[in-house]
């Protein structure tokens, strides 16, 4: 039988919280011990079907635990880099979901925790671990388009997140297209010296002066690629993610999954299938690729994938996006720390 | 200026022959003489616009003509024959619509005129022309995909023909699929020696007894390679014109044209045109094309691109499928004459 | 947690073999107690990967084992029959694998002991499991495109199994395109009553008069619709797994699927990916689906999906186009038992 | 026989103006008298080919000619003003190429003598006569995409213009980007209020200070549709005109043209064709449909379908693209004239 190589507690257990829960069950060499979450009251039968050991509503009770040795962070953005510190402090090999907050001087806070602890981090991109994208950067890798001239990202969502969310989310810029940033640095391996943002409340304009939903970003980066985002809060179709790289050598796209691969043609036209409909069953094995390649790289003793750095560059990108909307024009972004 | 090069007479006016016609116009070396066509009373608008000089009721006005060298013989089907025999004899270009005749030994005797009036003689199998198709073959050709093991062929027409012409039309195999026979001679550049024919009137089951409307044919070619053809008289979504070729190193498939590229998603899915209504808009091209390479082959002194072998064999293929469907097993098809 | 529901026993670990082992594993509400391989020496350490309790080199310990419930037949064919009797009769709940014999005497045998028993019986036809074929259906079944005219199935292998497998096949009609025939009865929901085959040995010249590696078989259903399969043994751009129904109302047509949707543009053309490569790829999630479904009917009390009449079914289709592949003619099937 | 109704002076003879020549040819209406080229020597083959009656290498003398009617304006653009300006005062009907002049001072003067004159004026936006584009433009007219939030265009060149081309060219913007921002136009219905752009030679450094080959492009419109085009001067994959437009109730996209339907499925994969190689063939048929519509407006007494403000307005964005590319920020354009 395959032996328990590390004692697994998981902070926060909302949507993206169970998603690493059940993930984390399939592996054999993982004993998921703690689950920490706000309210534990009524959640005994979830709790049973989790196969964790311990239900506590006190994230410290994982901090605390010898056994212990690796802490997922799925908690509200805002707890996190107080969690991460403790984490740190208490050398656990620590999985933090994004952002790590929307404060730079928090989340550097963290960043020097982590560091002095020298403990292992990953920051959950989960996009990074997407088969279509991945291959897509190891084109790129292999030299496939030559330098890279523009890089272009749609990401739309279907549907708007709830009112309540909005007014914690940091804004569209730090909880929905900082994902692409951090694929627009994933893929030209370049760090974005420049932010232009024009952004506003097409969809829902009682959003206005509260957050936007419809953005376009330029990105200018070290290694002079250009790059531009297009963000939606709302496609009606679907969840709309693909991207394309265009360098001297050609391009290479990407374009959405589907259910399945079923055309209908009748009197109307030729139909296909809406992208598969979100996040959850987009990246659905993304989301367990990314758990599975940190605790591969735990065992290796190798640097998780997806490093602090990484995250900390993609929130100074959304950072200087905010800005850029707010002052109508471009925006540098340091990449000193 | 250029120069008048051949002086034509086109026999038969009716959709085709119109196509041959404007063709016909566009050329600075042709000079289209004379129309001959059943009815001309109440044509003269009609007429006039053709650019023609001459419009007659009896097609031997266009035999007997010195001055004309070119014949387009583009009447109803049981025509062709005694047309062709007087065009042959009277050392005329010839360019005729397909079938020849429904009867091999009226095409028999056609042809046996032709021969001993040594006469350029082309049929009109327009899908030869066309860019796709075209393109397929010098793939093929080139040995891009080695050894051809299979040949499949989609020919559905958007609608079906009206119950008149289906009573002089020779049946479907005739009339519709004698196409398909000979783009899978063009392709193959081999002979079918083998047909099995399966049928039914599907569609209008009023036809049941006269003829079929939905068939599936298989042929097997001299050299080896197996082909099955589907046709239906009525696809709701338009003209289907699709084919593919599979051979010992990979495939080549060529699927419809459509009018754009425009594709929309909204709620329902992502919609994208159907095909080019009917072969009047899908083969407009290869119509022109058409009749370009039957002059140039002239110009030069060459054989024209289609032989009267091409058609010969094509209904005989016909005239096979025919017998298959009745007898509910294989024919074999006589190639020698 | 959990409860057992099932206590299971699976006869066969070869390729197909394991995969249901793997994927029994995965539920919990089933206990895999036994497996029973021809050779078990120097197999230990596979077996502790199976998470079973018990190896044998004798099926019979699964049989008379009174706490095993269910067997999983996935031995070599011709053991098929022996087996499913002895379980029948004994009152398990029996999934076995397609085929059920290359005889249709042998069949019969085994199905009347299963009809005596009466105890629940699946055919393991795999991909009427995959998503794409199931949307099919069930759009058929929604009657989005009316009355079905024609079928068409085109199913290619990436490359020929080994000889010495071809001797005990039964042939590529009893091995391969038996998964067509149970697809064309899956989605017309009607029984064929005629084939007509094709066939030759174009790739592998060396199997003439052992087997065929390329066919195309004719198919009438009682319904009145057409159907054509094409296969061949080896299509080098991978597993070609399509199919078309084209109806009154219109055509549902479904693609091969990819591993990403990655597109490369260069000055050589535009580059998609090849097909999933074989079976495994292509049909990993219907095969995980096939035995949830199989254990859900159980539990619900269910007639498992698929009976053991499509099994002789789709046997008799490839015994008729075995035969029509002689004899040069198509052949009438038997739909009575 | 048709009747001539308008006599054509065609100013320029380079690649555009035989394009329009070809076309006006075409017409039985029109009668083709005068081509002006700068040099005319050694050209006579060619002009027989043309069949105008008159070659000069004088402009004049088409505008003096009391004959002609209509002239159509395809020399260098820094020649347009002054041409526009005299045919206007003739009282000509013009067609002038675009830009109209890289000096809005220019181009004004050029306006006020049309404006003044009260002739028909169209400039020649050939692509909003593509079928593609134009199929989109109604479409989002009669609401199927409901308001539009953003708009993508990606226009990209098969291969750079020559180094001298470029001297005269105006600069990218002007030259090639000019046909985006009036596409822009066309399709929102809206004017650009403010632009950002960024660019740089990324494809040919030795541009570097004298133009850029690589540029992305953010456009306001008045109506708070947000756009973004991106362009390069050498895509080696072929001619890249893709758009998309994006609203809340859906999105239209428009793919490329290719020659053939063809597509290769291989070992190393599954081909297709490159787009259409560049303008001349991409854009072959709109630039007959911009003649016709242009010849039948003039009939009919109607205003041509591309305005002058068109022209004036797509230069305006590209004065400002350039000046946002010098100052690094965006850039108010003037809408007012």
């Amino acid at each position: 039988m395959t032996e328990t190589l590390f004692t697994v507690g998981v902070i926060g257990a909302g949507r993206i919280g169970q998603i690493h829960i059940n993930n984390l069950k399939q592996r054999p060499d993982i004993r998921l011990k703690t689950i920490a979450r706000n309210s534990v009251e009524g959640k005994e039968e979830w709790f049973a079907s989790t196969g964790a050991e311990v239900l506590t509503d006190d994230y410290r009770d994982i901090i605390e635990d010898k056994e212990i040795d690796t802490v997922f962070i799925c908690s509200p953005t805002e707890q996190h880099p107080e969690m991460i510190v403790a984490a740190a402090r208490a050398g656990k090999n620590i999985f933090c979901e994004k952002p790590i907050s929307q404060s730079d001087e928090e989340t550097m806070k963290a960043y020097q925790a982590v560091k002095e602890a020298d403990v292992p981090f990953m920051t959950a991109f989960n996009r990074r671990f997407d088969r279509n994208f991945r291959k897509v950067q190891q084109k790129i890798k292999n030299g496939e388009i030559g330098k890279i001239h523009q890089l272009k990202i749609t990401s739309r969502d279907p549907e708007p997140p709830a009112m309540e969310f909005i007014h914690t989310s940091g804004g569209m810029f730090f909880d929905m297209s900082i994902h692409d940033f951090d694929m627009a640095r994933f893929l030209t391996d370049s760090y974005v010296t420049e932010v232009y943002a024009k952004g506003g409340a097409l969809i829902s304009p009682e959003l206005e002066g509260i957050d936007i939903d419809t953005a376009i970003v330029v990105l200018t980066f070290e290694n002079g690629t250009m790059g531009v985002i297009d963000n939606s809060r709302k496609a009606v179709y679907g969840y709309d993610q693909r991207l394309e790289v265009f360098g001297e050598k050609g391009a290479i796209k990407v374009g959405n999954e589907t259910e399945t691969q079923v055309v209908t043609a009748n009197e109307s036209g030729i139909h296909g299938e809406k992208p598969l409909h979100f996040f959850l069953e987009r990246y659905e094995e993304a989301f367990c690729q990314e758990v599975n390649e940190f605790i591969d790289a735990l065992k290796k003793g190798n640097t998780p994938p997806v490093g602090f750095e990484d995250a900390i560059h993609a929130q100074r990108v959304a950072a200087a996006a905010e800005k850029s909307l707010h002052i109508g024009k471009p925006v540098k972004v340091d990449n000193e720390w």
